[in-house]
């Protein structure tokens, strides 16, 4: 299929180089007005959409019976232990797949690996052990409840074998507070082998066929001025120079594309959307995703803006107010980590309301709540003869249980990717972030469009 | 251009033979799954997709000179009143289009007729004026203000005098109650005459060039089994029988497509839902919309269900308890009359929602809240692992100024439609109702896209 | 002490003669404005606050090495089961006694039975082991807990031997319909004899000391003309004229207190509101409360009302909409059933607030929410120059966990009122009640003073 | 009667010495379990509640036949405008008394001064004119209305003109930035000597009976260390030697209660809650309330929160987030002007839930909101058995709507206090604010009871 497996009808998403000067994301209008136009030319060297892409050598047919190596970094957190647990216990037939993307129609009927061939394995800086963060959250949240728990400790206990100490460089007083396990006089190459290492090993002992790194650590400190690290050279002479601001979201993305390995941003830091990620994975052909995904207030947001823009009705105020009790929401409560955060939440409105005229998030941490993510929502519009009218919202959601399913969906869905050597950002996986690389879209529904279009492509072939 | 002026290629929406035996509509899993096949054969010479409708001798050509009669049935409702106050209000310039679909990209790039150019008139069995129907909701609601209603008093005296006395055959007694204006004793087939000559005499006086009729009227009881009804001969045999079953609904809806007339049905009522309208539209190549404006609750519902489906989130019950203080609400109050609209707000969540475990909507009548419509909605839904979680919404809108912009929009769609021959029913303009005639997709952007297609392909002409 | 114990200076409550020919209450406004007023003139032979009632032999000196038999009507319920389970955790220390009145300062510093005192048994018409019983609302609502719950089982299984086979005379369709193990040919007195019956048995297979009696039975339908049974006399007529339309509630709470039981009565059926009931405890001079237990929607509506009220704000209409998932939700879907419920929860807002504009509630049965009952309460008030404002709140309890606790509080307040000899009914528990007997005032705040001044008076002796 | 008119047996409110050296406030548990107590010992020669105040010689008598001056300070401001325009509409018959306290028995049962007598004058620091400031509500608003402002317009131009410039002393930069008009160069003592002046030409020059100073102006910043200014002499030592850390509420409270005019602060500002203006208050036998009156949200917690502890619930989080559009809320988003706000809004439910997990007020400015104060609370709870809960309230309140029936009511009162002699600060009137000076209780229905108690006391004399 000639210019990336795309028909030349396709409506939907309109692709571009990537590499543009101004690396142009998918803007949102073309969804909307320019739906029959033919796909941009994508040049066939590095373009994501290619599937000669140079540097794989993986090969086009998609094989269940592989192992798929599901390294996370931030392996003990609440997301990553919820993910693990309910892998193992779909794997045993003892959960049932609701909230996952990919077990429903259009989109489970592509060939995808089962969650049963996931082999876990991570870094983490907390040495709680998985079992006892299960536990934890059992206790706390109830989910996951006490049968489903025990039917799981021996796995749990078995990936905590796996989980190797990782890298807080520059992750906040935050996270790094908690943690004495870190070696801070490494230089930064230095850091960037390790990582590297860890990967390698966990892929030979483990007899893994294709590994995925997930970033499900906490939130990071927003990187000052990442236009810095715009290209691959830049980021690359960064890491050689030592240059300490590095993040360690970089460092984990880096080592990943850098070997090939498929790579998801869960979070909001920035790890691979920064430019110098991004070009290395073109280079590379290596698919990757994020960031942040979208789980709650803005899950509801990206649902609802539509509406109100559809109906031509003037947003004057949106009003967001949550509260969690995890400690995700503790890193939260500090200001530094909470600014990518709440940019990623305040985009998604700007862009589907360009004149919204007031647009507030908020985020506290409630201890009460635990696990439990609550979000009140107030909209003051005004519509026809000035009339002003309100809407509002409360969300009252299992964080870990959320996410934990889009996990496993994002895992799944780029190992397709990869299989198909679709390198480069993805963005009919738009629609699982609250800041999509490289799309401007986000609009819900349009979003979702594509991954139904993505399937439909896939599963004629 | 063949086949209906729709291309090859277009993905969606697929239009279907509308007189297939079982009445079949356009299935609402077709967007979503196959998107890249054909648009099916329609019967040239009666699918309402095709330009040389046999009936019709309008021109393909738009034209914004002409004189736009908007016959509203009802005219003297809260709908009504305020669709008249704000499109004169627009004319003069002393009101915005905040709220108007048409007023926005990419509608707006169509060529549509100015609402300045609408000559209003219509039916009602209130003889209450219209400045006091408009000064009551002022005084009531605060919408209009008193200067927006100043500036168009004379306007509303004036459209008054063109406001002849209606039918309220089979209305319900709610209805009936407040009306003695009427005579019972008259044949079916003379009522229909009578409104057919109210339609008439009032283009002829007014020098319409072309005219729109469009249902505001209060919402009647369901019709029992309208299948008897099913095909245009069955239904002008009932006519000329003198069937007392017929409702006012599609007397109005007869009058107007068999002299050629639009007809948009914004009530629940049959009107032209029946197959025998239905069949008569085709024949005569009228373009029809309908039925139950989607303004509220149910525009929130049709934006927010597909969030829960595209995630793959398991709702067990959504709950929905509207309470409404205007006329609309008190008629509702009578459990023959709230039927119609609990079926159609019912049958959003179930078309999307298919597994949905409990699904009820209630309609109060609280007069305090005058013109304003309250709506909560509980949605109970598990995800991941067995979690259960919750979301609820308030909705506080102005009833009748959600309503009004929608009346103008289309009424300038339709007209469109009109002005390019395309007949029968207007899948395009699904997202403006609950119950959209001749489409089963309820999910608010999939039709909204719809119209975006209909725009593009239409500026592009 | 004089006159019933009640110091002469006490301003609240405000004792009356129960059998005054209006079976005169206690009016609401005498707590907000003549609170200095003197205690009116009790007759002492037969008020129900004297001391020396002359059908009572129970000393009046309290004594907490006594066994208290607990007979719970309706034992396998819902609100039965959790008193028990809770009951039985608190006495082997296993829980906390949050949401007990009793606990907290200062209704605890009276001297009252401690739980691990009470002896359970009871009737119900359902065979469902009260360990099955229990185990179903651990696993659908979490509550109790399962570790809760293994430490409570070998209770609930010898407590469940302990249940009897009761009566469904006139408990409507909604409830006999799930039983056919009722002798339906028993002549009424029979009935009670048989009831009476099984309590004597209890209390000596037991060695009870003191027996109370609590319906805790599912909602009946409304009793017609309840006036005819206004005298002891008239209901003992018809009892021994075998009257089939009398409740079974009222079979039970004769049963009870004819030979001497306190009798509580936490559901909305007749039972001991009854004017022959009243008055045969007056004679009998045994102490009884009721009705319908204040736990969720009306309590809340009884803490803000009179803030409304306080601040003479105007409230043009309250809405309530609650919906629940238990058995007790299911009954209620019986309009028959409901009547009496509905009438309760109402009543509380117009006795605070006689000018509400509207007021209206509604109870829906949502089986997905199992135990938990959401309420949504709207209240739109108007203040200073008419300006319109609103408030509204949800309100999402666990319906057992928030009525058993208030079942043991009232077993420990009506047993010590029995001690002190105080017959008749109990003012000074008002606050437990939803439709309190012999109470008009619904002002959460004022009837818990009366029972912080009962606590106040009892403690000093 | 001796000791302030209090009968010997009435149970509330508790009077205390207000100038013993721990400034003891009247303590909140009192009212719930001591209330058969008789009144504690007050000082003749200085106790607040003495009838012999030996520095007033005003008469005991009411008489209503007075001119009553009421001094606004913020006379510009939102709640000073709505409160004049309500009393002006209502003396001329055009508006009515909904929303105030004084209207509805008990408490219209004592002889108050009618609104009509009141004669209004004040100082600003603004100099937009009053009618600019109604017709701007007005339009914003909807509040007042366009009729009801018209009927007042040439008032609010008459008493624009008796608006001084007063001082900013302090105010933080928020209000200050605002105004130019002030001399910032001149020595407190003159500032304080030229308020005194400004009070004493507006007594004359109008002919006023009664002057009452009411602080309406924008909440200044916390003052620091408020003890240093414990005594009146240190505060008049601080006066003379031109200490700059006086804020202007201070002064304004000074210069009125020092000339003999009672003081109402309606702010959360320091002014008359200074201990060296108590001590001058109860020196000078001259009635003083405060601080920061109880409108919103506030209101609600002190309804709701008895609630739960009134049921033994155990409160883990109490969240609340007001929202609202005013210049007040732009001066709230200063956090130095914030601070107090947030203090006296916080400890309200410290107060009456000691032991709640976690208690959060936030106060965001939203522009579009205008007038109205919208605050979303969210409270999760414990009950039986450790189940978890929630409740959660929106409300949605004109801000100066809900304040200015209150600015009536406290000037009606005070003066009644005025009248009577009860000099020092007024425990009756605690529930118009959310930190009542002199007073722990926070509960409102214990406050308004102290309020009918007043007027049961004073309606018998
Ligand atoms: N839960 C959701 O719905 C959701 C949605 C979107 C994004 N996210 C993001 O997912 C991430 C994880 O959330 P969570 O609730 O599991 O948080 P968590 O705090 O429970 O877990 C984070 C884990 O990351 C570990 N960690 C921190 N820094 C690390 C580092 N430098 N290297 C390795 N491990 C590190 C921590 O020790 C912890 O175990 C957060 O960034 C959160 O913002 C979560
Ligand atoms: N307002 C909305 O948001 C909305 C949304 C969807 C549908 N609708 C529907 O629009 C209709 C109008 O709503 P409304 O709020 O204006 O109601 P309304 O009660 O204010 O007005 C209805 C008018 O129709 C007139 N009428 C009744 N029967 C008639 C008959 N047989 N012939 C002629 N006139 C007749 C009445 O006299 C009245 O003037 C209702 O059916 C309502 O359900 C309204
Ligand atoms: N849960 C609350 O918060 C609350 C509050 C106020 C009142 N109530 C009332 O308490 C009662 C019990 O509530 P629940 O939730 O436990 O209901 P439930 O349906 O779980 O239990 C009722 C039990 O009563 C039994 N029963 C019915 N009729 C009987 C009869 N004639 N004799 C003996 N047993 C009989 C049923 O078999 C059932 O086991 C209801 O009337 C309810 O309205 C409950
Ligand atoms: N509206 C309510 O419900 C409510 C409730 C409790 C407390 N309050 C308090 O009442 C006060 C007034 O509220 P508002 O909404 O009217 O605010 P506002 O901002 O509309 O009015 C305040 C007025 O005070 C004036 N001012 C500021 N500093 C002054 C000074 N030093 N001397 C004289 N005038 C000065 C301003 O110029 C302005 O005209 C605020 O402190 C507010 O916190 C209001
Ligand atoms: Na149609
Ligand atoms: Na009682």
């Amino acid at each position: 299929m000639p210019n990336g497996g795309l028909p030349d009808d396709r409506p939907l998403p309109v692709a571009v180089d990537e590499l543009a000067t101004d690396r142009a994301t998918i803007a949102a209008d073309r969804w909307r007005t320019r739906q029959n136009e033919s796909c941009p030319t994508v040049d066939p060297r590095r373009g994501q959409m290619t599937a000669e892409s140079p540097s794989r050598d993986e090969p086009a047919q998609p094989t269940n019976a592989e192992r798929i190596g599901v390294w996370l970094v931030g392996a003990r957190g609440n997301v990553a232990t919820m993910s693990i647990v309910g892998a193992r216990a779909i794997a045993t037939g003892r959960a049932e797949t609701t909230g996952m993307v990919t077990e429903r129609e259009p989109v489970s009927s592509l060939e995808l690996p089962p969650v049963s061939a996931f082999v876990f394995g991570g870094h983490d800086i907390d040495p709680t052990s998985l079992v006892d963060q299960a536990e934890r959250q059992c206790e706390r949240n109830g989910v996951p409840d006490e049968e489903t728990l025990a039917s799981v400790r021996d796995d749990l206990a078995a990936v905590d074998e796996r989980i190797e100490v990782g890298t807080a460089v520059n992750c906040g007083a935050a996270v790094t507070d908690d943690s004495d396990h870190l070696d801070r006089e490494l230089a930064i190459r230095t850091v960037v082998d390790q990582i590297h290492d860890d990967y390698e090993s966990f892929r030979t002992a483990h007899e893994i066929d294709r590994l995925v790194v997930v970033n499900v650590a906490s939130t990071e400190p927003e990187l000052a001025s990442p236009d810095r690290y715009d290209t691959r050279e830049a980021l690359e002479d960064a890491i050689d120079s030592d240059d300490r601001d590095l993040p360690a979201s970089v460092l984990y993305a880096y080592a990943a594309i850098d070997a090939g390995h498929p790579f998801i941003n869960f979070t909001p830091s920035t790890g691979n959307a920064l430019g110098g990620i991004r070009e290395l994975a073109v280079d590379r052909g290596v698919p990757h995703v994020g960031r942040d995904a979208k789980t709650g207030e803005t899950l509801v947001k990206s649902a609802l803006a539509p509406m109100f823009a559809g109906r031509n009705l003037n947003v004057l105020s949106w009003e967001g107010h949550n509260i969690l009790g995890n400690k995700d929401g503790l890193v939260l409560e500090d200001e530094e980590n909470a600014a990518g955060k709440l940019s990623s939440k305040g985009d998604v409105l700007e862009s589907i309301l360009p004149d919204v005229g007031h647009n507030r998030v908020r985020i506290d941490y409630t201890p009460s709540l635990a696990d439990w993510k609550t979000a009140w929502d107030y909209i003051h519009f005004e519509g026809f003869l000035n009339t002003e009218m309100t809407m509002q919202f409360t969300w009252e959601g299992s964080d870990s249980a959320l996410a934990a399913p889009l996990v496993l969906d994002l895992v799944r869905l780029i190992v397709h990717a990869d299989e198909f050597g679709e390198g480069g950002f993805q963005p009919h996986l738009a629609s699982f972030f609250k800041a999509p690389i490289g799309v401007d879209e986000h609009d819900f529904s349009a979003q979702l469009h594509w991954l139904y279009e993505y399937a439909a492509r896939h599963s004629d072939v």
